[in-house]
């Protein structure tokens, strides 16, 4: 299939690896570039630029194709150096990256000076043309559905991409809620040029976590994740577990008064205890709703030759036929 | 278009015109009809069962294709004379009848007993399995983004429709966040046999509602809907407004112990005046996240028109287009 985002990328599936702390590994980048799809390396997952540097050369021993680097500007106290994540990427060769957070402003004149293409990820149309507004090559759109940090309008992708395509001239792809060859034909539908899968790639043979998280994702149902953290406007969509029901109990306990300090030990330092050692109930983990159409764990080759052969059926099969008559 | 739902309904386009109180009157539903989508009479907003029977009759003199009645049960006191309803629906000969609501279990025999094609409304997979088993033709499944009453799974769409597709096996109809070709081509592509659209048909030129209600959804944005009620598991999404706001702090300051009583004068008895005399501050009425996707008052024929039009184009130029490449 050939789109806005393939010909962007150079690659040969509109499917994208979205950044994902503690999963973003080369392992899993290098596996979905060499399917023909666009992998993505978490930056902040390297605690320094040095290491990302590394990874990315690791990326680059296991595949010869494109694969992106994931940049997210969150409000800390201690900021990472960005300016040396922002040094490695380039150094390291890498054509595209994926920004998410605030907006990518101020490292926006490096990466483009270096030819780089950026997709910075919006929950909403007004942060997609912000985006576009400064100099974005494209904007990856990302629905209530999504795992992790889906915002604070609750606006999903059934509304928000024919929205986004509305209002914006750069292409986008979308986010949340996107699985299969289902996903794709409708997200292309109402006006993507592709898709970002998130939860879906945790669920494969490459991805390197724990045993015990992918066979959690197929064992839950579109109902088994919840929002934490909502009452800080920093609302995160996590597989339930007792760590988040315990959490959300807190959360309402505390009501308007709450402040991050109060949870920070129900939240804080427990993603790589579960992605990497398999610790269930320790804490929350990033989930989207799609658990509930993730049924295996196959390789993110034979996922993503699934996707584009479903995708075929259902415009070649199921459309036409419908059109037809 | 021909799918499992324009043969089972005797219709042109896989388009209905789902039962909306206030605005489901026997002008709107002809127009649907008569542009070769379903139209719908609202049976619960005529005040008994021979209003019912005159309002068929009306709608019948309006046009000779299929429509439909929705018939939505819904816990009280004082119940409406179902029974009564039924047998105006079949005495009136239609066709097709809409349920909402609590399983029509009761009912179902007497309707299909004469031939009518039972469509139940579900917002959960759950739900939809439900009515599949008591014998029901069809479902629509309603996802979060809706107008009116979403549930409390608060799962969109994206994920809920294809959901549907991997459990029934009769078919389903989108519905909510449904508003173009590109709703209708998304939807298809998920695995649902066509559209229903509740809140792109209350702004037509046919729609019975004051010329504010149709202005108010033309203006809002995707941004610009609440959902009430949530505390009483009764959750309704309406279009913003001062009297929303209000009810929306006298929920938020009642707490765990809020009753309906206590907001009774909020809610109730609102609907008409808005719909009908445009009182747009007095109270709250249901509208889907798709205002945002609403920017003009076609007529119904040439809504239709459009949408099948653009369906067209998606599929032949847009998707042929992706996929040759």
């Amino acid at each position: 299939m050939k789109t806005a985002i393939t010909e962007m990328c150079g690659i040969e599936h509109p499917i994208i690896q979205g950044g994902m702390h503690f999963v973003g590994f080369a392992e899993l980048a290098a596996a979905v570039s060499n399917a023909g799809g666009l992998g993505t390396i978490t930056g902040l997952t390297q605690r320094s630029a040095a290491d990302l540097a590394n990874e990315i050369a690791r990326c680059k021993d296991m595949t010869d194709k494109p694969f992106a680097v994931n940049l997210t500007f969150l409000p800390t106290l201690n900021p990472p150096d960005y300016p040396a994540y922002v040094k490695a990427i380039i150094e390291g060769g890498v054509t595209v990256v994926e920004t998410a957070g605030r907006n990518p402003a101020e490292v926006l004149p490096y990466l483009k000076d270096a030819g780089i293409k950026v997709i910075h990820k919006c929950t909403s149309v007004r942060h997609a043309l912000k985006a576009q507004s400064i100099g974005c090559d494209a904007v990856s759109v990302d629905g209530f559905e999504c795992g992790g940090h889906p915002g604070e309008d609750d606006i999903p992708n059934m509304i928000l991409l024919p929205r986004a395509a509305d209002e914006l001239e750069i292409p986008f792809v979308s986010s949340g809620g996107q699985a299969d060859g289902r996903s794709l034909v409708a997200s292309l539908a109402m006006g993507a040029e592709g898709m970002n899968m998130g939860t879906r790639f945790i669920a494969t043979v490459e991805a390197p976590v724990h045993q015990n998280v992918k066979d959690a994702i197929v064992a839950a149902s579109e109902l088994d994740t919840s929002l934490v953290m909502r009452p800080l406007r920093n609302t995160e969509r996590v597989l339930n577990n007792a760590a988040v029901t315990r959490l959300l109990e807190k959360e309402k306990a505390l009501g308007d008064k709450i402040k991050f300090e109060d949870i920070v030990d129900e939240v804080a330092g427990v993603y790589p205890r579960i992605m990497l050692e398999g610790e269930m109930d320790i804490g929350v983990w990033s989930c989207g709703m799609v658990a509930g159409l993730i049924n295996d764990i196959p390789t993110c080759e034979e996922l993503i030759n699934r996707i584009m052969s479903e995708a075929d059926t259902i415009i070649n099969d199921r459309l036409a036929r419908f059109q037809a008559a």
